[in-house]
């Protein structure tokens, strides 16, 4: 800043090369001897000369870039998968321009026509706002993570085998009413695989069930509020029976512990609650709670796995079409003080 | 992808316009007439142009990239406020190249280095690794948040206030033992003028204090095992004393609060907790924490209000120096159920 910058030109003067010989020394080095290479270099410490990566993508048509959207971070589990994304640079060496979407698809669709702008390699996708046919029609590699993935590559947890774990370790506990509180109905998201594992596990072990369903939550308040709503539900409706909850996710399953350590100073013996996610909140509430482990770092290897694949497949032959690749990841029965083994 | 890129020389033929007609479209609009603009505009829907920002960056020299680089994000402290700067480009236009840092200051370096490379207008800086007389050295505009800032911009929590104020609270509730704890002891951060407020409060009350301090915390492992060691120093020293525990953090707070909860099943009458922060952490304990909050909307928003206008300066004057500025953010005292009022 502040100094002209080097062009070019000026190390073709510097060396006595031409600007041509100067531009492979940048974009196709093996193409220059290493005596040469070794002449071109010093030239660049005698000029101060400074990378400008912006020009290299230009000449090389490579960012680095990857898009990444999270749809907020009051969920631990969201913070805590991005954090995992950001740490794939020290292996890939991708950049991520991040953008937190929330509630809201103008915006987010505006974000995604920037990055596209901005000539982003490929995309990791967290939230849910966008149909994933509208994200294939980009035609760049997309990669999502426990979202809506018609369309587009994915990598799930196994939720349907979560489902089951969860389920049959409460039935273990001796719980003959058993309920499930979710914080998403809609049947396309991969998460809905949870309900169906604890309703098959129900039925063949012929135990009573319950569900509480809520949609649209966007904040901590709303998750609280539907949490508290479910809990007294469950209190009135299933006096006297040994009540097993499984929730969604953690952050639901913090909210209930919290709500019957207030008022018994415990967690009554007819109550026995597991989570979903294994996210940072599971360990950080009053007793630590079970939950079923979403293995984040294989769930964030494997995504970054078929996403640099396709882009490298891409640079190979740009006319290549971009076949969805949908993995799962199996998921972990972690057993804490809110359930017994 | 997949087709030919639409180039300044295909929209030229296309218009009967120059290439540099076309080039000044993009670069300086204004240098033409409304009618020439409109044709230009029509023939890059028939041509179905893709606008690409990498050409114009080297164009106009604008990345509109902002380097952020997180330490982790065990604390949600911090995916809070990386959460807030990601929505401002509803508001600044500029994107966010996000690093999660941790424990490497090598890994740092080349990242900031890769940054530089970039072109990244201005960096916002959370993590501890590296000096700021080196950040500095970088010449490019550069705000931390509540981290050493020497040499840099930056925009911190009033932390002595807010000290202040958790040491009143503490005394209010009739404590007559109050203990701080922390996790970071280094003397150059701006949180710990935290305890410099508190110690003064204490003196000036005439109030008996104490306090634990450890330092290199960079799990949520390691802040438990220092929180319970602290706690169970606290318990055998202050018997029979009203001990009002002020904590660095509400993660810290947290943990304490969880300990007394498991053993007493409650919180005992001769203890009252107060955290720091007022992370979502605070909300979500098993009695809704008091804490000190740092105004997280209001911080961002002035570090992006630094950060732009110094880059506006450099726009248009690039040999124009960066003077650090430093602000100061009021605290909010937030009294939940872990003091009275």
């Amino acid at each position: 800043m502040g100094e002209k910058r080097v062009t070019f030109k000026d190390i073709a003067d510097h060396t006595g090369f031409s600007k041509t010989t100067i531009s492979r020394y940048f974009n196709k080095p093996d193409y220059l001897t290493p005596e040469n290479r070794q002449k071109i270099s010093m030239a660049l410490k005698e000029l101060h000369y400074k990378e400008n990566k912006v020009a290299q993508i230009l000449a090389r048509g490579e960012t680095n870039f990857i898009g990444l959207i999270v749809p907020h971070m009051f969920m631990s589990f969201y913070s805590h998968l991005l954090d995992r994304f950001l740490h794939t640079y020290d292996h890939f060496d991708y950049k991520f321009l991040v953008f937190s979407g929330g509630a809201d698809p103008v915006s987010e669709r505006k974000y995604i026509r920037e990055l596209l702008s901005y000539q982003i390699e490929g995309l990791v996708i967290l939230s849910h706002m966008i149909p994933s046919e509208e994200l294939a029609s980009y035609d760049i590699p997309v990669v999502a993570i426990e979202r809506e993935d018609r369309a587009i590559s994915s990598v799930n947890t196994d939720n349907y085998t979560g489902g089951v774990m969860a389920t049959e370790l409460l039935i273990r506990n001796q719980c003959d009413q058993l309920i499930y509180v979710c914080t998403d109905s809609r049947q396309e998201v991969p998460s809905y695989d949870r309900y169906r594992g604890f309703l098959d596990t129900c039925q063949k072990n012929g135990i009573a069930q319950d569900a509480f369903f809520r949609d649209s939550i966007f904040s901590y308040q709303m998750m609280y509020q539907f949490s508290e709503h479910a809990l007294n539900c469950i209190c009135n409706s299933h006096d006297g029976k040994k009540k097993g909850i499984f929730c969604s996710n953690d952050v639901t399953a913090n909210i209930m512990l919290n709500l019957l350590f207030r008022k018994y100073g415990c967690l009554p013996d007819d109550f026995r609650i597991i989570g979903f996610d294994d996210s940072p909140t599971a360990q950080e509430s009053v007793l630590p709670l079970s939950s079923i482990r979403q293995q984040i770092d294989l769930i964030v290897a494997e995504a970054m796995r078929i996403l640099d694949s396709q882009i490298r497949a891409r640079k190979d032959d740009p006319s290549c079409i971009l076949q969805p690749k949908h993995s799962l990841i199996e998921p972990q029965l972690i057993i804490r003080q809110t359930t017994s083994g």
